[in-house]
């Protein structure tokens, strides 16, 4: 799938079929996790992958935005250093944003939806996958097959997000 | 460009030849950027694009990790609500990493090299950029065409960063 293709059809999938997604799958899509850039390439993030029953059912109860079972879950923790400033603490964040969207766009160009979600209890989540101290849950992605895309939810036109050169300068198209 | 094509063979430029990037590939940029997902679908980035050879400096000058001067910067703000805790501000960072890896792959797939800089003094950006209360200037793109991709950095392998349903719990492949 074309690169722009897949940034502008992808979607957030909350509704999943039960198929299962296979492991060259998920393999690949992680691969597309570990090439996103991060700040002095310290590549932070770490990736627990959850397909087992019991283990998906457990992060469902301690994740109000989970609604459904996906066939899996992608658990994206970064490794912190101790004491970090909060500039350190913004950068991690973002650079989770930028691997998620990784896996985001990869999943989706295989065939597989996904949807990203912040709304999880973070000490509960770290005592089920048993995530050291030191490492922090910091989003899910859920991953699953899916029968049907929803309708693009509303966009802000450019006009209104997009400037030239200083803030509120009209861009134009 | 295919989507895993574009995820796994970017790079992050410092290094651009002076031609212009045309306004079309900008907007097509932009549109790329506005289809990132954001918590609650917010949408709460704006986007300013600089292209003018005195802003441009002026930005150079407050942001050490930018050496060379690329043909256009596009700097990520972030509209924020009064009052935001520590969550919101990790959420605003995540969406704003999201939004710039979006840039970043439809940059790449169009032929334009990107690098996401984050070492930059925020308030004089923000004046510089004439950027209200209440929006910050969270992070930089550079963009401009390049002649050549460097070498792709040392990336930790699959089996120490990814795990199977817990933290530690061997993902094998």
């Amino acid at each position: 799938m074309d690169a722009l293709e897949a940034i502008k059809g992808r979607r957030s999938i909350r509704e999943f079929t039960d198929e299962p997604i296979s492991k060259e799958i998920l393999t690949e899509i992680l691969d597309a996790a570990r090439w996103a850039p991060s700040g002095g390439n310290r590549q932070g993030w770490r990736f627990v992958v959850v397909t087992d029953p019991q283990v998906k059912e457990m992060i469902r109860k301690v994740s109000p935005g989970i609604f459904a079972l996906p066939a899996a879950f992608i658990v994206i923790c970064m490794k912190k250093k101790a004491g970090a400033r909060a500039w350190d603490e913004w950068l991690y964040a973002a650079d989770c944003g930028i691997a998620a969207q990784n896996i985001m766009l990869a999943a989706f160009s295989l065939g597989i939806g996904t949807c990203v979600v912040a709304s999880f209890a973070k000490e509960a989540l770290r005592e089920i996958l048993e995530v050291p101290e030191g490492i922090e849950p910091s989003l899910i992605v859920t991953l699953g097959h899916y029968e049907s895309l929803p309708e693009a939810p509303e966009r802000k036109p450019l006009k209104e997000i997009a400037f030239l050169n200083r803030y509120g300068e009209e861009w134009g198209q």
